[in-house]
C-alpha cells in the first residue's frame, strides 16, 4: 500500500497539523494569483495574504537570487539594505513612527511589542479580543483564543467582547464604539485591581480574525482615550490589513483613524520569505533598547532586506492599491447582487471580504459556510472561512486580484448558491 | 555633514543595536569561507556559523532561486519538500527522534520546546546554565543570561553553575561531571520545593556560549541520570553544534553522548535563510500537538524546505564532516604551537576553536583578548570572543574552512602575538 501524503505528514511532523478543507490540496505551482495542484487543476487564489504581490512574482524572485548570490550575512555587520528598507517603510507612516526592528515572523514581532510596551509603562497587563489570533509564542499565544495556551490563559491578560456586524456588543448595535470602548475601560480597572496595572492593547485595525465585523472610521475613538487616559500602549497588529490591503489606505490604522505607539507587520512584506517587523516611535523603541539586549540572527538581513524591498517595487510600480480598490468597488456591488435565503451579510475592506450567512432562525450557518467553502474550492476558487461561528465567507485574494477575477469567483459563487438542494 | 553608516542605523533602527567591532565591519559581498568590504578589502571567515556551507554556495543559491520561482505557499496546503527534509533529517538521529515542527528561527523552536516540556510534564521548572543564550522571545530570554529579561527573571528558571576549563565548578576539578550534575539536582530540588516541579533541562551540547569548556564523552551522564530520576525533559539545543560542526558526529549530543527528547536547530540549517526547528520523539510531539494548536506561517514552506535540502546536499557532496575533521586536527596542532605569555589553554570540538589567555595573576586577560580581536580584524580575519571572562578567542568558521585557511589564520594569530609590546 502507498503512503499518501497525509498519513506521511501524520509520520513525519506528528498529529494534528493543521491542513485547510476536507480533502487538502496538494499544490506544486503558483503564478500571480493563480494556483496548480499536483493533478494540473487550476485554481483562482481568492485566500492568500502571504503571496501579496503575486504568487512568485518574478521581481521579487530575482531580488532575492540577486541577493542571495552576492551576500547574506546579519545586522551585526554593517549593510545598506535593511537601511533603505526602513527608510522606505517608515516614509509611509504617520503618528512619529520612525524605527523598525527587523525580525522572521509576525509572531516574533508581536511577542516584541508586547515587552516593547512592559518597557515603556512598567507594567503587564494585556488586553485584547476574545475571537483572535496574534502568533505562536509563549508570551503572544496568551492572546490567541483559537489556540488556548499550554497551562492555561496568564492572568494577566483580559479578552474584550468583539465588534461584529450581526450580533453587536451588549446588543447597543447604535453605539458599538462606546460598548467597545466600555469593556476596555473595565478590563483596564480589573487589571490595575489586580496588581498587573495597563500596558497595552493589541489589535487588529480591521479586527480580521474577529469576523471583518464592519467598523468605520472612528470606530476606536472612544477606546483610544480610555487607553491613553490609562496611559496604555497601542499596539496595532497591521499583519493583515497592512501594505495596501486596505486600499484606500497603505496602514489600517489610518483606514480606521487612529495613531498607534507601535505596529506590527509579517505575512505580506516579503512575499513568503519569513519576514516580520516592529516599527515605533523613537521614544518607545528606546525604552525596549535601553532594557534588553535584542538580536535577531536572520532578522533584517541583505536577503530579507532584499525581498521587502522589491515588494514595495511592486506595490508601487503595480499601483496595488488602486487595484485593490477598483477591484473592491466591483466586488462590493456584485457581493450586494449575490442572492440566497440564508445569505445575511456582505462586507469589505479594500481586497478583504466577508459573505456571511445564518439559518433561518438568525443562527450562524456555520455547517452551510463550510460545505459551501468545499464545493468552491472543488470548483477550482481557494476561499476559507472567519468570524467566532465560522459562518463567514474570507475572501482576502493576492493584491492583483483584479476586474475580471472577481467576476470568475462571483459567476462561480452565485452558481453554488443557486444549485438545487443548496438553502 | 554625510550621515554615516553608523548615525543612519541609530536614527533607523534606534539605540543599542549590537554591532560587531570597535569599527563595525561594512561587508558587501561572500564566498566560500570569504567576505569583502564595501572598500574591497577580503576577509578571511573565522567566525560565521549561518553560512554554514560557505557563503553563497551557489547549489543553495539555485535551489532558493528555482523553488521561489515555482511556488511558496505554507503547510497548510501538502508539499513534498517539507516531508523529503524531514525524512533526510531525521535519517541522521537516533534515540527515537523522529518527528519535526520547522519555524524561521531557532528562538521559536526553542520557544515550542519549552512548551513541549510542559506539555510532557504538566510542570514549568526549567534549567540552564549560567552564562548561556537560547533566543531572544520572551519565554526563551528567561534562560539568556547575557540579555536580562525585561521584568527581571521569571520564577521558574534556574541558572546552575557552567562548566569551565580554568575555573572548575566548586574548584573540584577532578570531578565536573558530578560537580554539575549536584547542582542540576540541587535546582530541581528547589524548583519541586517551590512549586513549579521540574519540567525540563536546556542545553548546547558544546557549551558554546559558555567558552567551548572541555568537556569529554559522558561528561553529562550523572546530570542525565537526574534529570531521568526527577521525570524531566532533556532539551539540547543544537543550533551551534549541529549540522557536523562537531567532525565527528552530525550532532553534538551524539558527540557527547547523551540521549536528548527534544533538538532544537537553527542557524546553520538553510544556509541563512531564515529557518529553524524543533524535533522530538513521537510521544513528545504528541503530547504538545494535542496540547496546543501550532501553525507557523512561513515554517517549512517550499522554498526553506528546498534551502535546507541543498545544505544537506552539500553538507555530504563536499564532504564537510571529513573537512571539519581534517582542518580540526590541523587547527588543534597549530594553536597548540602558539606561543604567548598569557596563553593559557587552547580547545576545541571539530570546526569550534578556543584559545584563551589570562594574565599574570590567572585572572582572565579580557581586555587583551578585546584587543587582539580587533587587531585580528584590521589584519582581515573575522573572529570573536566567548566565555564569561570574554577571555577566550572564538573560532567558529564555516565549514568549508581548510587546512590552508587554518594555515593563514594561525600565522596570523603567532605573528600579531609575538609583535613587540603585545604582552
Amino acid at each position: 500500500m502507498t503512503e499518501t501524503l497525509i498519513q506521511r505528514r501524520a509520520r513525519l511532523m506528528g498529529p494534528n497539523v493543521p491542513t485547510f478543507y476536507e480533502h487538502p490540496v496538494h499544490i506544486v505551482r503558483g503564478q500571480g494569483v493563480w494556483l496548480w495542484d499536483a493533478d494540473g487543476k487550476r485554481y483562482l487564489d481568492c485566500y492568500n495574504n502571504v503571496a501579496h504581490v503575486g504568487h512568485c512574482h518574478p521581481h521579487v524572485v530575482e531580488a532575492i537570487a540577486q541577493q542571495a548570490a552576492i551576500l547574506n550575512t546579519h545586522t551585526r555587520y554593517l549593510h545598506d539594505g535593511i537601511l533603505d528598507y526602513i527608510e522606505r517603510l517608515t516614509a509611509t507612516l504617520g503618528h512619529g513612527i520612525a524605527q523598525t526592528i527587523m525580525t522572521c515572523t509576525g509572531s516574533e514581532a508581536n511577542d516584541i511589542a508586547l515587552r516593547m510596551a512592559q518597557a515603556v509603562t512598567g507594567h503587564t497587563g494585556v488586553i485584547a479580543t476574545d475571537n483572535t489570533y496574534h502568533g505562536n509564542t509563549a508570551a503572544v499565544s496568551q492572546l490567541s483564543t483559537r489556540r488556548p495556551p499550554i497551562g492555561g490563559y496568564a492572568p494577566h491578560v483580559r479578552l474584550v467582547p468583539s465588534p461584529s456586524t450581526l450580533q453587536p456588543i451588549d446588543g447597543r448595535a447604535a453605539d458599538q464604539p462606546r460598548a467597545f470602548a466600555a469593556h476596555v475601560a473595565a478590563a483596564i480597572a480589573d487589571l490595575q485591581d489586580k496588581g498587573f496595572g495597563f500596558s497595552a492593547m493589541m489589535l487588529c485595525p480591521v479586527f480580521a480574525n474577529e469576523g471583518l465585523p464592519t467598523v468605520t472610521p472612528g470606530f476606536l475613538d472612544p477606546t483610544i482615550a480610555v487607553i491613553r487616559k490609562a496611559g496604555g500602549v497601542i499596539i496595532a497588529d497591521e499583519v493583515q490589513p497592512g501594505y495596501g490591503r486596505c486600499g484606500t489606505h497603505f496602514w489600517g490604522h489610518d483606514w480606521l483613524g487612529f495613531a498607534p505607539d507601535i505596529i506590527t507587520v509579517g505575512k505580506p512584506m516579503a512575499n513568503g520569505h519569513p519576514v516580520g517587523a516592529v516599527l515605533a516611535r523613537p521614544d518607545v523603541m528606546a525604552a525596549f533598547r535601553e532594557a534588553f539586549g535584542y538580536f535577531n540572527t536572520f532578522g533584517g538581513n541583505p536577503v530579507s532586506a532584499a525581498a521587502c524591498n522589491a515588494v514595495l517595487d511592486v506595490i508601487a510600480d503595480e499601483g496595488l492599491l488602486e487595484n485593490a480598490t477598483r477591484t473592491h468597488a466591483h466586488m462590493m456591488d456584485r457581493m450586494a447582487a449575490l442572492r440566497h435565503p440564508m445569505l445575511a451579510n456582505v462586507r469589505g475592506v479594500g481586497q478583504f471580504y466577508g459573505v456571511e450567512f445564518v439559518t433561518g432562525s438568525g443562527a450562524p450557518a456555520s455547517d452551510f459556510v463550510a460545505d459551501l467553502v468545499e464545493r468552491m474550492v472543488a470548483r477550482g476558487f481557494l476561499l476559507n472561512k472567519i468570524g467566532k461561528g465560522g459562518n463567514t465567507l474570507k475572501i482576502r485574494p493576492p493584491m492583483p486580484f483584479g476586474v475580471e477575477h472577481a467576476d470568475l469567483l462571483m459567476d462561480a459563487l452565485q452558481d453554488e448558491l443557486t444549485r438545487p438542494g443548496v438553502t
